[in-house]
């Protein structure tokens, strides 16, 4: 399939058939697209952590859940598995440090980048996936030993999708000519 | 080709044929991966900035060059054209305003997953890519009128792997055990 088809058809998916599991062996590929990723300084300032045992799970569901009660995954008791994608220290080049003061400048795009190429690889395997943005870091610190300074920046779900979720809404984006401009801004 | 062969295949490209153009078309497939690409909230919080006039890529070079003198591209000047990556405030679910006090949360890693994609497509047309972190942010603003608050967060530079670019060195990466847990922090 060609990449920008992949693009097209893949969608985030929030209704997801209950009681499933997804095979270790299917968990790790979708890892090792993560694990793959290029990142700034080729630091890799990234830790997985593959959520599937049941008890652990209901500990995702619970962590995604902000203090005042509020989440954006109402869904998330149907997903088969989670992965974690936790932030850690970045090695960077002087060159780094000395213009931005910051370890961590390219991290958080690294992240992105990983959890994008891990959501490819599991639409290759067919499963579906959603990015939960939103979590309570204490949560995370206490239900998984966590420590304390490495964010967890991003959580993927992944499951199978319920009937109706291989036949989504259409893509919602900016127009090109709104997001796109010729070497000057306009 | 299985999406962890392109992850396995892909190289970050440091050496380019001189002197070659790439067809807007093609520069427009590769802007269309980034544009839609999925955002926290969908919010999208980009503009892509192509740069393929020779004089304007001449400011890219420049630009990429710190006030210090130091840059992570000594190669710019053989680069086909560049795409500037640029963060725009991002609208976002209330909930994550009230629980990060934070529009731009998942800018910088809805910016990294657009690049990604960039490369990605980039690959499929047969182009070389490689990703610049470190700019002057006063450069930009001053050479491509980039208003002020809105950060170039990466530049892509795109182009033709000279020769032997096609058969780069192994990929370096840290092993699974390392960069992989089960369940709970290991």
């Amino acid at each position: 399939m060609d990449f920008l088809d992949i693009m097209r058809q893949r969608r985030s998916c929030r209704a997801y058939q209950p009681d499933r599991t997804i095979p270790r062996e299917q968990l790790l590929q979708v890892i090792e697209a993560g694990r793959l990723t290029p990142s700034g300084c080729n630091a890799q300032p990234w830790k997985f952590v593959v959520v599937d045992d049941p008890e652990a799970k209901e500990k995702v569901c619970d962590a995604v859940v902000t203090s005042d009660g509020a989440t954006g995954a109402p869904w998330r008791h149907q997903v088969s598995a989670f992965i974690l994608l936790v932030e850690q220290p970045a090695k960077v080049m002087q060159l780094v440090e000395r213009h931005y003061h910051d370890t961590q400048r390219f991290a958080q795009g690294d992240l992105g980048a990983a959890c994008m190429n891990m959501c490819h690889e599991a639409f290759a395997l067919g499963l579906a996936t959603c990015v939960i943005g939103v979590n309570e870091q204490s949560k995370m610190e206490r239900h998984f030993g966590i420590p304390h300074g490495c964010e967890v920046r991003l959580v993927l779900a992944l499951g199978y999708a319920a009937d109706g979720g291989a036949e989504p809404p259409a893509k919602v984006r900016r127009p090109l000519e709104e997001v796109c401009c010729f070497n000057r801004w306009q």
